[in-house]
C-alpha cells in the first residue's frame, strides 16, 4: 500500500500540519542547497531548474497534507489523483483562507500570474510554515509544442516535474477529447441514420428485441420523460409518440457542438465532413476546436460531484431540432458514456512546487469562450485540507476584467465559496504599455522604453491597474497588488507602482522576486496576503441571475470594461430570444472578449472610454451552466508557427530526461 | 513506497515463483468461492463477472511476479507501468516458453482468441501452478462505444477490471493520438509557411537569432546530414544549401500521413481541410483513421528500446517531395517531440486475470493495415520474468493467415524471439460456416445449422482448419488446436474437430471450456501446450527479406492464402518501383487483406482455390518497418450504428460502478 492510514479522524488537520512542518524542514535544507547552486548560474531555463531538484515521492506528500492512503491513487512517482470520497470525510472541517490571483491587462507575453501563484504558496508554505495549497489549471498540450511552451510557472517558482505537468498529466484532457468527440460522432451518425430510415425502422433499431421483447434503456426513459410520454413499455407507444421519440430531427445548421483536438492544427479551423461515398452525399461544414475549449472541460471545472457531473453532461445542448427544441446529449443517448469516460478526470491531480508544497492541477477551461478557472472540486478539497489557518491560492485566467469577473460571477456562484483576498499581479512592462509604450510582440526584442527607467509612461499606464483594482472592489473583496519585478525594473519604478496601487484603494502593494528567488522572494507578499485575510470583506455578485440576458451583459460591459453601452447584433438578438424561450435566460454570463484590452479592441490600452461593446452572437453552454456572448471573432484552435517549439524538444536517451521544454 | 525491494539480484526467479505460489494459493480459495457463487447464475454478463471479484492490489501482484518497487509505476490500484530498466537487470536470465494464440478464419462474431489466451494462462498459472504471463493488445475505445463492446476476454476468462482495460487504461492510445496529430498539423503548417515565404525568410525563421547568432537545433543537424551538408554554422550555408535545407517542398498529393481519433466517427472518412480564410485558400482532401491504425502504434508494438523508438519515430515517411525524396518526421523537426509524447506509452501495462495471474496489456496495432500484435517489449520482459519453466502466452490478431503470418514474419523477425507452440482456436460455429453454412451476421440470431448438430457441414468446413494448421507448419512450429466449446456444440461435433485436427498434423487438439469455467476449463489445453513445448521445433521464416517486393508478396499469397498468383495493379506497380528506388525494398510485408476469408473476397469461405490476389496499392510504414500492400479497400475508421452500445453504458452514482460494458 502507499502508506497505512496513520491518522485518526478529527486529528488530521493538526497531524497534517505537523507532518508538513517536519517534512518541509528536512526537505527545505536540501532545496536551499540545490537552489543556491543554481542561483550562481541564473540563466538556467525553466526545465533545467525544474529537474535540478528531485521531487519528493508523491505518496509522501499525500501523507504530509493529511490524505489517507485509500483516498489517493498514484500515477507514477510524481502525480496522484485524490478520490472524491474525501469530501465526505472532511465535511465538518472548516475551510481555510481562499485567495484568488488575477492580473492587470497583460502584454501578449503574460505578466506572471502562474509564477506568482506558485511563488506565493512557496512563501506561505515553505517559508512561513503555513498549511497551503496552490490550485492551478492543466495547460493545453497544443501551445506546449507551438509558440508558447510550458505553463508550469517559471524560474524558481514552478510546479514539478514540469514535463509531466505540461504533457499528458494523468490524461484528463485526453478523456475530454474522447468524450467530446463521441458526442460529435453521435450527432452526425444520428442525422445520417434518421435520414435513411423510416420512423418504424428507426424505432425498432433504437429499441431492439432482446430475446422476446423490447426494452428501453434508462437513458431512453429519460428522453421519454422529457417528451412528456409517461410509458415504459416500448409496445405501448402510439405512432405519433414513436416518431417523436425516434426522430431527434436535428437542424444541421444549428449544430453548435464541435470536434476537438489538443493540437495546434490550424487546418482544422474550417472543414467539410462526410465526403466519403459511404456517407451518401451528406456533407456539412464543421470545425475543430482546441480540447480545452470543449464544454466538457467547463463542466469538469464547475462540477461539484460525480452525480452533478452526470447531470451537467446530460444537459449539454448540441443543436436545435427543426421545430426549435434544444437537443441534448441525453437525447442522443450518450450522457452515461460521457460520465464513464470522465470518471477519473473528475479526481483532482496532486503535484508539488519546486519547494515541495502541494499543488492541485485540475481542469483548464479556455479563458474566453469558457470561464478560464481551475476546478471547484480542487479548491473545495484543498480548503478543507489546509484547515482554518491555512491558505488556498487559486488562479483566474487572463486579466481581472475577464478571469476574475468570471471567477466571482460564475465559479463562486456555483461553488458557494467566498474569497478572502484578490492578489492582482502587475508589472512595470505592462503598465508602460498601457501608458502609451510601443507595441510588445512575442518573439521580438523589447523596445528600449521597457528596459530603461521611464516613470512618465509608467505613471500614465497605472490607470489600467487602478481600473482593475476598482473591478475587484465591485465584489467587495480586499486587493493586494503583487508587483512582479524584472531585473530591468528600477527602484523608483517599483516604488511608484506600489504608491499608485495603495492610493487607488489596494489593501497593500508589494514587490515580489519569486521568479529569481523562489518562495523567499514572495514572503512580503505572503505576509500582506495574510494580513488582508483579516481585513473586512463584504462579498457581493455583480448582477442578479434573474435579470434579462441583455441587462446582465450590459452590467459587465459598463461596470467592468467601462463601456458606455452594449449593442446586440442581429444574431445575438435572436439568441437572446431563443435562449429566453428555451428557459436558459437565468444562466450567468461568460464574456468571450480579448484579454489584451479592457475594451473589445486589443490595441486599445490603458482604460478605453466612450465605446459601445458589440455583441456579435451568443452561445449556450447549458451543461457547464453559462451563456457566452461573442465579442468579435475568437480563434478556437491555434496554429503552428514556421518554427514551432518542438524543434528543440527531445528525450535524452542516456538519462531519459526531456530537453527543450521551457 | 510500493513495497521495499525484498529480492536480491540473482535470486529473483525462484523467489518470484515462490511468491506466486503462495500468493495464488490464498487468492485462489477466495476466487473459487466467488466463482462458485457465480456459476450458479451462469447468465451473468462479462462486466458483472468482472466486478464480482475484487482485484488484488496491483503492487502486490507486481511483487508476486518478481518486479522490484523501483521498476513499477502505479496507475491507481489496478494498473501499473513497468519501467524499461528492468531489461538490464534481467539480461542474463533465460527466457520462458513462448506461446502464440491464433485462430481459423473467423465468423464476423469472432471465435474467442482473447478468451482462450486468458483461459490458458489462468489454467497454467492458477491451476497448474506455473509462472505465467498473458500478453494482449490494448483495445481501441472506438468499438467499445460502437457495435462491438469490450475486448477483455469473456465469461470467466477476462482481464479485470474490464472497464479500465476497455477505457483509457494508462493513456497509451491517447498519447498516440496526440503524437500522430502533431505530425499531421506540422505537415500542413509547413506546406502553408513554405508557400507564403521566400527561402531566406523561411531560413531566418527556422534558424532564428538567439542573442547575437543563429544556431541549428540537433534535429536540424540531422536533416543537414541527410542532405549531405556537413556544416554546423548557419551562416556558412550557400544560397542553394539554404533552399535545400529550408524547403521540404512536399507534394500535397503524396501525403500518406492521416489524422487519427480513437472514435468511431464515419463522417471523418473523407474531409476537406484548410477552408478557414486564415489558410488563404490552401485546402486539400484528407481523412481521419482510427488511432490504432496510426504508424506510431505499430512503432510502439515493434520497438525494442527508447533509443530504438526514437529512431523509428524519426524515420517515419509522411510524404514525398516534388523531386521524389521521402520526407520524414525528422525533416519536419518533430521526431524528438514525438519521443517525448511517447515516453510513458513505451512502458508495458500490468493488469491481472479474473484468477489473479499477471497480464501485460501493451500496444494494439490495427490487424490489417498494420501487423495486429501486442508489443515486443511486453513479450520480452514477460519471458524473462516467468523464467525457463514458465509460459508467456501472446495473441496475434485475426486468423492465422493474417495475424500469425505477421507475428512470425514481422514481429519475430524484429524481436529475435522464437515461439515454441502455436495455439490455433477453432469453433464448431466457424467451421460449419466454412463447410457452407448460412451467412453469420453480427446482431442477428444464428441460423439453426449452428445450434443443432450437423456433422456434414462441420467435416466439410474443417478444410479451413487444415489449411491454417498447414500455415503454421510452414514456420516449423508445433500446433495445438483449442476447440472453444459453446453450449450448443455436441460431443460428436467436438470429437470430430479434434480428430480432424490431429489427422491434419496438429500436435494435439483439445476441447476448452474456459468461458464457462475459467482456467479449470482450459487445464487440458494447458497440459497439451506444456507437452508441445517439449516437441521438436524447427523455426524458419517464410521469405527472405532480400527478395524483390513482388516476390515476397507472391510467396505469402501462394503459400498462406492458396492463391495461384498475384496481380500488381498500376498504383502498386508504381510503388514497387518507388520504394525500391528509395531504399525500402528489403522491408518485410504486412498484407492488408480481409480476415473473413483466406482469399481477398470476404464471402469465399473454406479454402478458396484458383484465384489471383489483386494488389491495389502499396504503402510504407518505414518507421514501424514494413510495407503494406492493400488488397481491396480497407475501412480505416469505423462508424456508429443507429443504436450504439453507449445507450447502455452509465455510471452508477451510488457505487461508482460502470454499467453496460460487455
Amino acid at each position: 500500500g502507499i502508506g497505512k492510514a496513520e491518522m485518526v479522524k478529527g486529528d488530521w488537520i493538526k497531524k497534517g500540519a505537523v507532518v508538513i512542518d517536519c517534512g518541509f524542514s528536512v526537505y527545505y535544507i536540501v532545496m536551499l542547497l540545490c537552489m543556491t547552486v543554481h542561483f550562481l548560474f541564473n540563466s538556467n531555463s525553466d526545465i533545467v531548474i525544474s529537474r535540478s531538484c528531485v521531487p519528493k515521492p508523491i505518496d509522501r506528500l499525500a501523507r504530509e497534507v493529511g490524505l489517507l492512503s485509500d483516498e489517493v491513487e498514484l500515477y507514477g512517482k510524481t502525480k496522484a489523483k485524490v478520490q472524491l470520497h474525501i469530501i465526505k470525510r472532511l465535511q465538518k472541517q472548516p475551510d481555510g483562507k481562499y485567495v484568488v490571483v488575477t492580473g492587470i491587462t497583460p502584454t501578449p507575453l503574460g505578466e506572471g500570474k502562474s509564477t506568482t501563484t506558485i511563488g506565493l504558496v512557496q512563501a506561505l508554505g515553505a517559508h512561513m510554515k503555513l498549511n497551503v495549497f496552490a490550485c492551478v489549471r492543466q495547460p493545453s498540450q497544443g501551445p506546449t509544442f507551438g509558440i508558447k511552451g510550458g505553463a508550469a510557472g517559471g524560474g524558481y517558482s514552478q510546479v514539478i516535474p514540469m514535463e509531466e505537468f505540461n504533457l499528458h498529466l494523468t490524461g484528463d484532457i485526453h478523456a475530454i477529447t474522447a468524450a467530446n468527440n463521441l458526442v460529435a460522432a453521435a450527432i452526425d451518425a444520428r442525422i445520417f441514420h434518421e435520414s435513411t430510415q423510416s420512423d418504424k425502422a428507426l424505432y425498432n433499431r433504437l429499441v431492439p428485441l432482446s430475446g422476446e421483447q423490447r426494452k428501453f434503456s434508462p437513458i431512453q426513459i429519460n428522453r421519454l420523460k422529457k417528451l412528456g410520454i409517461e410509458k415504459t413499455d416500448p409496445s405501448a407507444l402510439t405512432d405519433e409518440e414513436i416518431t417523436r421519440f425516434a426522430r431527434l430531427d436535428i437542424d444541421p445548421s444549428s449544430i453548435t457542438w464541435q470536434r476537438v483536438l489538443d493540437t495546434n492544427d490550424r487546418f482544422l479551423r474550417k472543414i467539410t465532413i462526410g465526403q466519403s461515398p459511404t456517407e451518401k452525399g451528406y456533407t456539412r461544414e464543421a470545425q475543430f476546436d482546441i480540447t480545452v475549449a470543449s464544454e466538457i472541460m467547463a463542466v469538469l471545472a464547475l462540477t461539484s460531484s460525480l452525480e452533478d457531473m452526470r447531470q451537467r453532461l446530460a444537459k449539454m445542448v448540441v443543436a436545435t431540432s427543426c421545430s426549435g427544441e434544444p437537443i441534448t446529449t441525453e437525447d442522443l443517448g450518450v450522457s452515461g458514456a460521457l460520465t464513464v469516460l470522465m470518471k477519473d478526470a473528475i479526481k483532482p491531480n496532486l503535484m508539488q512546487t519546486l519547494e515541495g508544497t502541494p499543488v492541485f492541477v485540475h481542469a483548464g477551461p479556455f479563458a474566453n469562450i469558457a470561464h478560464g478557472n481551475s476546478s471547484i472540486l480542487a479548491d473545495k478539497i484543498a480548503l478543507r485540507l489546509v484547515g482554518p489557518e491555512g491558505f488556498v491560492v487559486t488562479e483566474a485566467g487572463f486579466g481581472a476584467d475577464i478571469g476574475m469577473e468570471k471567477f466571482f460571477n460564475i465559479k463562486c456562484r456555483y461553488s458557494g465559496l467566498r474569497p478572502h483576498v484578490v492578489v492582482l499581479v502587475a508589472t512595470v512592462r505592462a503598465l508602460k504599455m498601457h501608458g502609451g509604450g510601443p507595441t510588445v510582440t512575442a518573439g521580438m526584442p523589447l523596445p528600449k522604453e521597457y528596459v530603461e527607467e521611464n516613470l512618465e509612461l509608467l505613471e500614465k499606464g497605472c490607470s489600467n491597474m487602478r481600473k482593475q483594482i476598482e473591478n475587484a472592489q465591485h465584489f467587495g473583496v480586499p486587493v493586494v497588488v503583487a508587483v512582479n519585478a524584472f531585473k530591468t525594473d528600477t527602484e523608483a519604478e517599483l516604488d511608484l507602482i506600489c504608491d499608485m496601487a495603495k492610493a487607488a484603494g489596494a489593501f497593500d502593494a508589494v514587490r515580489c522576486f519569486h521568479w529569481a528567488e523562489g518562495g523567499a522572494g514572495a514572503v512580503a507578499l505572503g505576509q500582506a496576503v495574510q494580513r488582508a485575510c483579516e481585513a473586512p470583506s463584504n462579498f457581493k455578485f455583480l448582477y442578479d441571475l434573474d435579470l434579462p440576458i441583455a441587462d446582465k451583459i450590459r452590467i459587465i460591459a459598463q461596470k467592468i470594461y467601462g463601456a458606455d453601452d452594449i449593442q446586440l447584433l442581429p444574431d445575438a438578438q435572436h439568441k437572446v430570444e431563443l435562449y429566453t424561450k428555451q428557459g436558459f435566460g437565468s444562466l450567468p454570463i461568460c464574456m468571450a472578449k480579448t484579454h489584451l484590452s479592457l475594451s473589445h479592441e486589443a490595441d486599445k490600452k490603458g482604460v478605453p472610454r466612450g465605446f459601445i461593446l458589440p455583441i456579435r452572437d451568443i452561445r449556450a453552454s447549458v451543461g457547464a451552466g453559462f451563456l457566452y456572448p461573442l465579442v468579435g471573432t475568437m480563434p478556437t484552435i491555434p496554429g503552428l508557427p514556421t518554427r514551432p517549439c518542438f524543434y528543440d524538444i527531445d528525450l535524452d536517451p542516456e538519462t531519459d530526461q526531456v530537453n527543450g521544454l521551457f
